[in-house]
């Protein structure tokens, strides 16, 4: 009981999750797994830092802010700073990168192992002379520019992975439809191996009905027109991209829960990815980071966050359909607070999945069960247990104390927001902020910044009211 | 296979339904049933027509636009007009009504019977004088104006039951919580019979662990402290006004449901209801209207539709849950066009339910059944039937020719826009606009039009790029 009470007061001093670790260090370690890392824990890549360096950056009483080295450049003058979460963990567990991926068409079949590194990609180190795309150098591929940003949580080894390996699968998408992008006049084939269809959509729909019996026109009926004939939805080539992305979190999700059989790769991370391809700036989302663009003064809004609240009716209507899922522990409907065992035949406030408004209903006994949902704002909870719904890893994450997992409530699918890409934007991702552990004097400070800014203005992040000038990098 | 082409061809023609019964009249009569109608058919009681001019709204050769008589006034100074659809149905299959809800205190118990006339409603017949609200003439109840507007298909019989009834479910709602709505400096009691709490929420989170454990303050335990110890979202009044007319439309479903083992209850049709209650506008909105608010010249969309496009990810993951509502003859994923036979084994363009992007997929055989969403635009169908995927009835709804109900993925929840009423709005309400059933050179016309302007100003309608002007009724 005691380890029950005290886990569930550090869950309420803002550790994200109740019995989360915060001792380990590095990309594995959970629950005093044997097994090894995946990578070796760091800081990003781009920063360059020694290990004494990464070291220090975890000191909790000074508390750092990081950023980039005058001599290493990032695209679009790219600013970043970090500063590790005032007590939360031993070390920072959130992570970024920044590359330029050449992607290339494959060469025969598609390769099955997702992080080989089939596609040549460029890193900023060793030389940290920066990533500038060669324009036009490489006649068969495309180059585009990645910026990535895991915010970790219960260990870093989910985001230390997704920081190295989601790029690779990024590229491995991007490969199978690179030709296809290449041919922007051309719609994408419906059909791969087929001529693309120049003709007009919507000609005439075959119903089911017809189609399925054979009637009149029907495929496989002796006087089958081609494809044409048929109505036929066209694709433009930006569909394909954030298909691709889609496809890339999915697989990099895949594979932390394959590997976790060879590596130790602890906890999960949300992902926020925005790739620069063809004059086109796309953003990818699962979790609560936030990627805006600041052009002329003007936040434009490119990603919205993923919480238990923004995501309640997708989880009760998940919870409702495989109530299972729930263990016998927790109620799929909402409350506006615990309802007490009191209160059984009295009416109380709920709200089920296909509600936005609010009803009284008499409460019964399995009303008495927590709420899948519970909290607000940030102390907003799946199942008391984790306060993001999307993001990459958490395969083994239970429930404390008990056998029910959380995974299938979590999706690693990203929304995505794709963007025309005009040279003047002002590109600006941030983590959500998480308040300090505990409430001592010190200012409240944001844990990791990503910023772009374009030469020669000055790089302005905001924290909350407060508005911080960085210097800017180049 | 005759009747199944048939049917088919009648479906591409624009009919909403494959075996829609054009010849029926009135509010049953579905398939012959020999049940007494639920109510008889007419056209919106604010019209105030005869029973001749009812028969000669339905001329399909003259298509008369149907206008409310000078004599007759509606509130906010309601303009209507519609006109028979092109050849579609024997008699216009939409309804609509407007009325004054008065909502008083339930009195004793909640009363059991729905269509229960327990709230005084006064109508606009047959006086025709109209529906003006007594400002505080009833000291107890409140008085709210009701607009609805239903788009009926495949038969006439919900649309009419629903035009007679959702406003007795409103009101029904409505009661239960007048007096907390009345009471608008105090915030809605979360548990009906406690105090209403003052104290400000959040002042402190309990998990999970510790209240189902019974720790220190859980529910049960000996140091349990009073309710408002734990975290307790504030709901706001509107929030139980939302709630109200969910439930409503939830009911008005489940009542037409019963029924029709008693009356002829035919078809299904959307629901657009729109509510102004103490100084609010409410939207409610299951199916593919659509309520506007013009003001001064600008445009303000007050719901958005429900269509198998905007709802394909719904409808495809509630498939992909539960695979045996598609009766082994659809597939839940999505591509552009039919799959052929001759294609089995190449790589087409797709879409699964948590996807916005396209991606290409190895063609399987299951990918070869016919997609769960089909075509684009108006004919876009949930399984090759129905083109609304919300609102009410459609209970016996089957695919043409098999055992597969389409009910289950047809949603009676409707989408809400609570919006501050500024006096001089105009209000405006209309129906999605359906294709004349055969090509002759009658001007396209819309069916049904409800719309509210401000005394004194001219009422405009729409048409698509041509606007219509239609005299100011008063």
């Amino acid at each position: 009981m005691l380890t029950r009470v005290k886990s569930a007061v550090a869950n309420f001093m803002g550790g994200i999750m109740a019995g989360s670790s915060g001792s380990e260090h590095g990309g594995g370690g959970c629950g005093g797994s044997d097994l090894p890392l995946r990578f070796p824990y760091g800081r990003p890549e781009f920063l360059g830092l020694s290990q004494d360096e990464v070291e220090c950056s975890a000191d909790h009483i000074a508390r750092p802010i990081l950023i980039l080295k005058e001599t290493r450049r990032l695209p679009w003058a790219t600013g970043y700073a970090e500063v590790i979460n005032a007590g939360k963990s031993t070390h920072n567990e959130d992570q970024a990168s920044c590359e330029v991926l050449t992607v290339k068409k494959k060469a025969g079949a598609i390769t099955s192992t997702p992080n080989r590194n089939s596609a040549k990609r460029r890193s900023s180190l060793p030389n940290g002379e920066g990533l500038q795309l060669k324009e036009n150098s490489e006649s068969e591929g495309v180059s585009c520019h990645y910026w990535s940003l895991f915010d970790g949580h219960a260990g870093s080894g989910a985001a230390v992975v997704a920081s190295r390996l989601l790029q690779h699968h990024v590229t491995e998408q991007l490969q199978d439809i690179v030709e296809i992008l290449k041919n922007s006049a051309v719609l994408p084939p419906t059909c791969l191996g087929e001529e693309p269809d120049h003709t007009p959509a919507n000609s005439r729909t075959l119903t089911r009905a017809a189609s399925l019996r054979g009637g009149v026109g029907a495929p496989g009926s002796p006087s089958t027109p081609p494809t044409r004939f048929f109505t036929e939805k066209k694709i433009p080539h930006e569909c394909l991209v954030i298909g691709a992305l889609e496809s890339a979190f999915k697989e990099m999700d895949l594979q932390i829960e394959r590997e976790r059989s060879s590596y130790s790769i602890s906890g999960g991370c949300t992902a926020l990815i925005v790739i620069c391809l063809l004059g086109k700036l796309y953003v990818a989302n699962a979790g609560d980071s936030r990627a805006i663009i600041i052009r002329n003064g003007e936040i434009i809004p490119m990603s919205s966050e993923f919480t238990p609240e923004t995501e309640r009716q997708r989880l009760q209507y998940l919870a409702f359909m495989q109530p299972h899922l729930l263990g016998n522990e927790f109620t799929h409907l909402e409350f506006p607070r615990r309802v007490q065992r009191k209160e059984l035949g009295k009416k109380m406030l709920y709200r089920d999945f296909n509600m936005t408004g609010w009803a009284y209903k008499t409460i019964e006994d399995d009303d008495l069960k927590f709420p899948l949902i519970y909290g607000e704002g940030k102390k907003a909870r799946v199942m008391a247990t984790i306060g993001v719904t999307r993001g990459l890893g958490d395969h083994d994450l239970k429930v404390h104390d008990s056998n029910i997992y959380i995974k299938p409530f979590l999706s690693s699918a990203p929304e995505r927001a794709p963007q025309k890409n005009t040279v003047s934007s002002h590109f600006y991702v941030e983590p959500k902020t998480k308040p300090p552990r505990n409430n001592n004097k010190k200012p409240k400070r944001k844990e990791i910044r990503l910023a772009a800014t374009r030469g020669g203005d000055k790089g302005e992040l905001e924290e909350g009211a407060q508005k911080v000038r960085l210097p800017v990098i180049r």
